[in-house]
């Protein structure tokens, strides 16, 4: 760790013409914690201020220049890579490392692909500590394909299964399972708008379920697992859909049968799906699965059955990488601590102003789901944050409000840049 | 059309290396047309050479000099893709036109992406006059998935289908239709070694079957269906698996009920799926059909259901622009004829030297396997041609040989250049 001040530069041409259009707004200082208030002017010049937050990060090559024309998205997914990664992909886009080719050109049975998706499973086995007993697939159709994969593989049609439905993803989950098994909702959160995570021991499972499924971070309702729950069913099997918090902290592997996750959101581009199986779960898979569905298949041809989405796998091996270099995952669970800490808190200290609607104790480090008290100034808020090239904060559709995720590649600066934003919005609009 | 110089320069660095070690080799004139006959030295020293070969091409920009650096790759998919495309997609790369964000980033809801995803149908369907009645999906798991996907969708368990085997991916279409529905195989090749294609009107349909399916183009077998079959089945459909001809030139698509395609081929990287539907023929998915093999839910969420793979679907979109720019499918088609031609002419006049077993009517303009008459040369033959930049020339695992796929993407020059090397090994070793 070192004391390092990372420079952030802020381009106000289009705010500063809202300020003309409306010349009742305050003007909104984006870095009220450095030491000099900058005061800005009305005119409709192209400003670059500059901010000297001093923060603890990681010792990391600075920010290219470039990186002032980026925004902090904070989509859900897809959602922002690292720079670095993204700046690594481009130059080597066109000739991968002398091969005389795209990695979208190479053959997926080619000695390059092959050493591409090797190093991938090879990196995210040391990133998850993923025990021998398991295997790692790369896969197509998101964690909504694996939601019907999942009883295909596991279990008969007949035969019951436990589902804890802790938000949308874990319901929409338990409906694909209804066709192809006889899932029981254990507990589910939704009378209570998907805010809380049961304690565990007061959970009813069935004793002769195949398993028993949750959502390991409900990426619309923002509710995370901190631990898990012990299954009591006769299998012992623990399954979990880890779409949006994969790789975003050490997880005991072995307390599970199988991790899925969708990439987009922590780990590469949409259209790769990763599945972590224990191998004696493998080979049950019934008559009516499509190939595509059957864990056995992938597993014996090492995720090469068909052709993979080969980018894609190679931009999540860039990812692996980065976040191996960055110190693994309890270095990259510190820095999700501290960036979700400091909205939350900012969100806590606003006096009603902002509220999160999840408990506490459950609040996820991944999606921040929060609305205002004044809930007619949302879209406002939305715009105002847009044009501070803060992007993607309007909620899902199906909850509304706003949503910051936060995933691993946000920097510490671009949830500072939301919560001075958040203030100065308040102070506006108190 | 204009009559363009086109430089190619060749380092022989590697096979200056070899003729050193070897020096009974003759040596390679990758150009034997031109007019100046170069005789290379057999030092180890990088030399340059330069080929003025004249030949008919679109006018477009010239080559960049950077492109001496790229191999030809007759890889059968994942597969060449243009370079200007290529450089295209590397340059947006990190920032797509000022949005602050790689497409690898964007929310799949948000504005930038659905203009991209719009403009990518409408290309498509600009490309290959795709009537309005017809939806287009993109989609993922590759054409493996639809063969689940078909019989799911358009029949039940019970039904009868027919099938028309020309190779090994219809046969596999066929497999995994069996787990679905009642398929009859109402022809095959797989006694003649899938070399030909039958008269369309000596086959007996099944008059209750509920679709015809057949697989336009055999990527392994090099067998290319140059009309299709009239379905004379009750509900008059034709499905066709077009994945390694896909937009290679213009198809009425009005003959079919539905066509499906891996990009990975003609139009993008691998993990994009593109399925054209009638509209009428969407809503009947069985109960058992996974959510994402059910074309209704993608066709009403315009392919967003889940989310989609985004970059793919950019790279794909980026492709039809290029093709359009071209002047559309009929002038793919002539270049790619060409082609097709010159490599096929090399083989038919190599007084058996090379063969391609392949019926002379139904050869393929995608994928060319040929053998060797002294098969043992083979794995030399590939050799070599990969030290001259020539790569992924050896034939698929299941049928040996070599198979040179000219795709879309392949210039003219790859492809006399490869002539160029046959026409020389075969003086070498005849």
């Amino acid at each position: 760790m070192a004391m390092v001040t990372s420079p952030h530069s802020l381009l106000l041409q289009n705010s500063n013409r809202q300020l003309l259009k409306n010349p009742t707004t305050k003007p909104f200082n984006a870095f009220p914690l450095t030491s000099t208030r900058t005061t800005y002017t009305t005119t409709p010049k192209r400003i670059s201020i500059t901010c000297a937050a001093t923060t603890h990060v990681q010792d990391r090559p600075p920010t290219p220049a470039q990186s002032q024309d980026r925004v902090f998205n904070f989509a859900a997914g897809p959602a922002i890579l690292p720079e670095n990664v993204l700046r690594k992909a481009q130059s080597e886009l066109y000739d991968w490392r002398g091969s005389g080719m795209s990695v979208m050109e190479m053959s997926h049975r080619g000695k390059e692909f092959l050493s591409i998706i090797q190093k991938a499973e090879s990196d995210l086995r040391a990133l998850l500590e993923i025990p021998a007993e398991y295997d790692v697939l790369f896969l197509q159709g998101g964690a909504t394909t694996q939601f019907a994969a999942i009883p295909l593989n596991l279990c008969n049609a007949d035969d019951p299964v436990d589902y804890l439905v802790t938000g949308s993803w874990g319901d929409k989950a338990l409906k694909e399972a209804q066709k192809f098994s006889k899932p029981k909702v254990i507990w589910s959160g939704k009378s209570e708008k998907y805010t809380k995570i049961p304690a565990f021991e007061a959970l009813e499972q069935n004793p002769d379920a195949k398993y028993l499924h949750i959502c390991a971070n409900e990426t619309i309702h923002g509710v995370e697992f901190k631990n898990y729950p012990t299954p009591k069913n006769q299998t012992g099997l623990l399954i979990a859909d880890m779409s949006s918090n994969f790789c975003s902290k050490p997880v005991d592997i072995s307390k599970f049968g199988l991790i899925y996750a969708g990439a987009q959101k922590n780990v590469g581009p949409s259209g790769v799906t990763i599945v972590i199986i224990r191998k004696d779960l493998i080979g049950n898979a019934r008559e009516i699965t499509p190939v595509m569905l059957d864990y056995k298949i992938h597993a014996e041809n090492k995720s090469l059955y068909n052709t993979p989405p080969c980018f894609g796998i190679y931009m999540c091996g860039l990812v692996f990488e980065d976040l191996l270099e960055q110190g693994g995952l309890k270095e990259v669970e510190k820095k999700n601590q501290k960036k979700a800490e400091i909205l939350y808190n900012a969100i806590d200290e606003s006096k009603g102003f902002y509220r999160c609607p999840v408990e506490k104790s459950v609040r996820s480090l991944m999606n921040v789901p929060f609305t205002l008290e004044k809930s007619d100034l949302e879209a406002e808020f939305v715009k105002e944050a847009a044009k501070e090239k803060m992007v993607q904060l309007k909620g899902h559709r199906s909850v509304g409000g706003m949503r910051a995720s936060i995933y691993n590649a946000m920097p510490l600066a671009g949830v500072e840049k939301l919560v001075a934003f958040m203030k100065d919005f308040q102070a506006r609009h108190a």
